[in-house]
């Protein structure tokens, strides 16, 4: 295995660094790409070589399209700056030994999180909550609204909140402005919390983070707006919730996460609000810790999502 | 109440009639049509004149159409032709009176299904084993294929069973000899349990039954042929099943029963066929239950399904 | 219809009031009792006397125990003081003609909710904001706690807290402190939100309003403490959340909502906790708003819950 | 990796061995233990230095436990006589080497399943069609039961029926009667698709197979007899079903799969019974199907099913 003459081989007899809360640290490998013979056994010699202990591995083949896809947690000893190194140089050898996409996170980073919202709060509030309680990794750092309804709750919980109109005419400068404030965040994932306005393809290719948004339908029925009133105009007994991934065509990036709920003849419309908000929460919620888990590989507009 | 001019008023001092098992026989009436004050009162003073007594009863106003529907189901004193007699003078008061579209049954009656098959067993032998139970209301009586492939199944559960091949030339006469077999059986209703091929208008505007189809998706999601692969490729996170009435615009009736089952990247699309097949069954099963117990009315392309 | 002497008689020619929003006053009336002839005659020729449209109707009859269970929505011609004496005439007449246990309820009435809290902060949070954003009917008044933890989240929201504390030794008279200061509020309904500590029969028997607590399992499994250690211990695939009536008897009163989430072994005991949480809230807002829409009958230490 | 020292090495230049349909022959390896560093790196180099591919690996570690828990799935270049010889040495290898708890079986392995049942058609007669279906591994070579009922049935789809009567006093020798019959097919899992009777800890001891059950209760709620009755009773929200591997003590056996169903106020006892039904033939056909795939492992009373 000539692939470990880099030098972060193999230092059991060290110690294995632990975060502020005393959990030993991991690195965790999402990796993707042409299956071949032998890549598990790479991936787990090399961890093993240096002296690491697989925590979780959790690996995903596409037959038809003959794609590999892995999700490898483990713990080796070592510092941070040493565990830095590692994860590099697992990178580098799984990109040119492997032929593999491939990113490495630790598990103490804290990756940066801003909210688009419009006048809906529902979303938001559930979030802000939930990072509050510690429910979900990382943390929310602004928060960014073409109106000012939310101004007053986020002020409420301490979050940096930014109103940046937004009319037909000024989009590509309203645009402009966010990205601006995105940036001086360093954020490392962007999140729409019912966030009624459409994103110009320029706006995504420019903001080089992901972007998740949450639909209030089970897409692909029912895309586009007012999606509850198009469910009852059909008479279904299900409706749903979609988070995913945003991409230039509207409502159709990869989809991280759905769920449904019963429905009868007798829910209004705005029952069907009211009970499809309950969704949008959930599904929201657990596409964003599913993608800040380092759970999520895309390919062919899908989701891997390891659980 | 001068409505209750007619013949079927209260004879209280006789008694009620029972059907085989034993069990009172009881007149179930479907009514709907535009609201207006009083119409409840109306009905239960009807139906509390000929001495009957209320068994169940669920009402749903739909306000923005101002459409008002009900289910009622009540015993009241009298053999089999009075009950006969009875229901006919409910919907003529119904009618008349109220201005309500309606229809009466009675519990003993036992509507007689037919059944439409193309080669997949999977519904046809579950309807078929839930009717030897006793699982659902009224009878089996027949089943029409296009391929001899479940032929063999119907013998062994002694089902009537006809080929009328089917080809894209043949078409009109395949239906043509379809409906004559169906109207020798004299059907109360007509079941696609997974038929491969789209009915013409001219054979639905002829059958004067409803139909009721299984269609494999969550329906309006992935219409038309193959749902499991368009759920595959589009990496849905849920998949579903969906039984509906048919109408001449292809898997677009009224949507009488759904449900759903999550999925993950692990499942093929043979998987999605398997766990889909459970769903289509259960969706199937329920659909024929509500009809047959006389709980769905149909308006505007939507159901209301009393439960 | 000899019970029609009462002045509350047939006013069609008057206006019908309104709320604040603009929408039509109505009456709610939730009845139940002994089935017998004519009850649902009765009620709606009530109605029908005095100018009243029904709204909604929802009729159950429990065939084992001959019990009858009725919830009717009207409006009526009148001022909002004539309702309160319709709503009376209506209780009158359901006890003394019909044998009925009866509670009438005006649209407008807005509901005094006091809530019991100890350090967990999810339940109080999402129903905190469920009323603020007007998801959820009557108002949330006071907090109480036994720990100072989640004062600052009150204040952040306005709402009154109150800090009793309460040891073994001491319960006695924290709970006697706790029934001042609901009594102070005049409370119609008191939640549970996740409070860790048993009240005594003494206290349920002295505080004369309903009391409803979530349980974090799918009662009857799991009762007590700690039901996500004993269902991980179980190895059960499907976890869940209980709403419920509190009564003397720990975790058994009567069920009002239930919610369930699929597990698998991959699940750590804090994976079931976060899930739970989940289930728990949306449990919980769910039994609050049937009870104070007042779709809730108790018989039995079961409950009817007309939706 | 010293191990590799046996006969089943490397022969990469060979042909990979198909089943009758074309499909290529895989060996699947469940083994759990001890976890220990390296345990991934050894099974997945043991594989690769035979030419083996791996298709499928899972892996779970119970920390607190510290039981590590793998399924991996793979092929390798030789004939079915190869096959079953690197199967073996993987074992052994597991065994010696690694400390594990191994078995392995073979892709083209058709596992021989018996069912015990009673009276109620519901479940025998859906495994038996999916058997028939092809949709359920291995294959269903005999029935035996204390009753007549289910003869004509078995008949019909030809599957040996065998009637074995046992009433308190004869249990023991009925038992005795029942294994003999089950010996003679050389089974590899017994089912009880509805058997109402208790089998005693001495026929469980003997069988030497497992032994799976359908209840239908979401356990641990409602274990024992009449479980929709006790949940009627008890008015639940939610119904369920479970199936699991049977231990001597009764209804406590380790979980395999559960599934529920939502009811309300309107179901009545036999209503419950009905959807229960439902709910019992897809978590019984699933857990078999688990549990035939080579899917299950069991610890602590609890189970691994990998998906």
């Amino acid at each position: 295995m000539g692939e470990s003459a880099d030098n972060t081989r193999a230092k059991p007899s060290e110690a294995i660094a632990v975060d502020e809360s005393g959990k030993p640290l991991s690195l965790i490998a999402m990796l993707f790409g042409p299956d071949r013979r032998g890549l598990v056994a790479r991936v787990a010699g090399w961890i093993y070589d240096r002296g690491g202990n697989v925590l979780h591995a959790d690996q995903h083949r596409d037959a038809e399209e003959n794609v590999f896809f892995q999700r490898v947690e483990w713990t080796q000893p070592g510092e941070l700056a040493d565990l830095r190194n590692a994860a590099q140089a697992f990178s580098e050898m799984a990109r040119e030994k492997l032929g593999m996409n491939c990113r490495v996170a630790i598990s103490s980073d804290q990756p940066k999180v801003g909210a688009l919202v419009s006048k809906i709060p529902n979303c938001l509030q559930d979030v802000a909550y939930r990072w509050k309680r510690h429910e979900l990794p990382g943390k929310l750092v602004c928060v960014i609204s073409n109106h000012q309804d939310l101004s007053q709750f986020c002020q409420s919980v301490a979050l940096p909140f930014h109103h940046v109109e937004s009319t037909k005419e000024k989009k590509p400068a309203s645009e402009q402005a966010m990205l601006r404030i995105l940036q001086e965040y360093k954020l490392d994932l962007l999140v729409l919390a019912r966030y009624m306005q459409i994103l110009s393809p320029d706006f995504l290719g420019t903001i080089g983070i992901p972007v998740i948004n949450v639909h209030h339908s089970f897409l692909p029925a029912f895309p586009g707006s007012r999606p509850y009133h198009q469910a009852y105009a059909r008479g279904v007994k299900v409706i749903g919730a979609t988070a995913h991934y945003v991409t230039a065509e509207l409502d159709s990036g990869p989809i991280i996460a759905q769920d449904v709920a019963r429905i009868t003849h007798r829910h209004t419309v705005s029952d069907l609000i009211r009970r499809g908000q309950d969704l949008e929460r959930s599904v929201f919620a657990q596409a964003i810790r599913s993608h800040l888990e380092n759970r999520v590989l895309v390919y062919n507009n899908k989701t891997v999502v390891f659980d």
